[in-house]
């Protein structure tokens, strides 16, 4: 599959969004609660119709998922899939570690992921087959020998429910949880594909948080899939894991009692 | 107090500390773990040494107390509290939101605050008395109208007893708290002065922890103390809140049940 014209695009579409976010970075920029409750800008927004408007002038027949503005239907079994901040809270926090997440699906797999952090100037780029890049350069997951040498990441423990929750916490144990982190968002699956985290663990996300991640972290030796061990498609549940090493894959699900 | 000195040579710190820790960031340096199970690298180790020398050689009978290499008492009635990475786990996740903190206490009490973000090159600096600055630009906190509409950050529960996690859930339940972030380690407390962030709420903090803080919030218009509402100082008990809005104690320490 050569996707040269949806590469030269997804680079399109983040300058787009880069283009937007900047200049509303740290400006005070007020909030609002959407359905969901979780909170929207108009950097959220205006960074989607900019993408939107773009993907709809080279790809008209292509699908669109967007975060803040749904989902048109394609006629070409592609989807583009649209969050033009990850990590709103963290936007609004001041903190220069939320991130565009661009996606192609074909058939509902991803099979090119973008992740761009506008603030640092940093871009993690997945393509399915290809070594993942980071500004360019190829990036790789590390190795990790042991579950009890493992460094664990998470968003935050207000995104579980009490059993996800305890899922979670059953797994933190196994690893080396005095490196544990919080907070991160999609920047933590970026920090993992280049090789500073070794595990991921999330629940309750949806396409458009974890579809670009899937290529940029298996393009960079690691693997993606549910907390079943199953690959993340357009109708998976919502649980996450990344890992960088997958060798620790059965050790994993084995720390998270089989589910 | 003319600190004129003082601030001259805090810069020369903080740059001395970007010097050893710059290079290593994302580098797949190792860390181990100190007697408290904390991780540690060797560039903590070599920003704190860095950071000692300068200090030793220009004022050499204040006392220095840094995180890696303990206490060195003075004569002064002054001293340097040096944290050379504020979020070592951060740091070795690859994440750009650590911080060296730089504080010098006299009498027990910060008067002079720095804190560095060598990646992102960003400096907040406080000062008893002045306005704080972030690169050299004043920065403030901004006002909060009521407790349910603050945002809240801490660093993870994971660092809570039992009991300090409940006290810090039955105030996040009385926040915005589809705002709340985790992580962030001391640069929250940077976000807070400038002006987007409500409340950082944090316990089991050692003086390096917290020293630097005081004057960076204080000068931006907010205001830190322990639970109880009292001033931070060298014998404090660890437990740190921060608000933006000083106007909002009350109703903070009302949410956390009087404690």
């Amino acid at each position: 599959m050569n996707l040269d014209a949806e590469i030269a695009l997804a680079h399109r579409l983040a300058d787009a969004a880069r283009a937007e976010i900047v200049p509303l970075f740290r400006s005070g920029v007020d909030s609002e609660a959407k359905d969901d409750a979780s909170p929207v800008t108009i950097a959220d927004r205006n960074a989607e119709e900019a993408m939107r408007k773009l993907i709809e002038a080279e790809f008209s027949g292509d699908g669109i998922h967007g975060e803040e503005f749904g989902v048109k239907d394609g006629v070409t079994g592609r989807q583009w899939v649209l969050d033009p901040i990850d990590g709103t809270t963290a936007f609004l926090a001041g903190r220069p570690i939320f991130g565009t997440l661009i996606a192609l699906l074909v058939d509902g797999f991803p099979v090119l992921g973008m992740l761009d952090q506008p603030i640092a100037g940093e871009r993690w780029l997945g393509i399915a087959g290809q070594a993942t890049t980071f500004n360019g350069k190829r990036v790789e997951t590390r190795r990790c020998r042991e579950l009890s040498a493992a460094s664990i990441a998470t968003t935050g423990p207000h995104y579980f429910s009490q059993t996800e929750g305890d899922i979670f916490m059953m797994l933190a144990a196994k690893t080396d949880h005095k490196r544990m982190v919080m907070g991160g968002d999609c920047y933590n699956y970026a920090c993992l594909a280049s090789g500073h985290l070794d595990i991921v663990c999330e629940a309750g996300l949806k396409l458009h948080d974890y579809a670009a991640l899937v290529p940029i972290v298996e393009g960079a030796g690691g693997m993606m899939c549910d907390w079943a061990g199953e690959p993340l498609h357009a109708g998976s549940d919502g649980s996450v894991l990344a890992l960088g090493d997958p060798a620790r894959l059965e050790d994993v699900l084995e720390a998270m009692g089989g589910n």
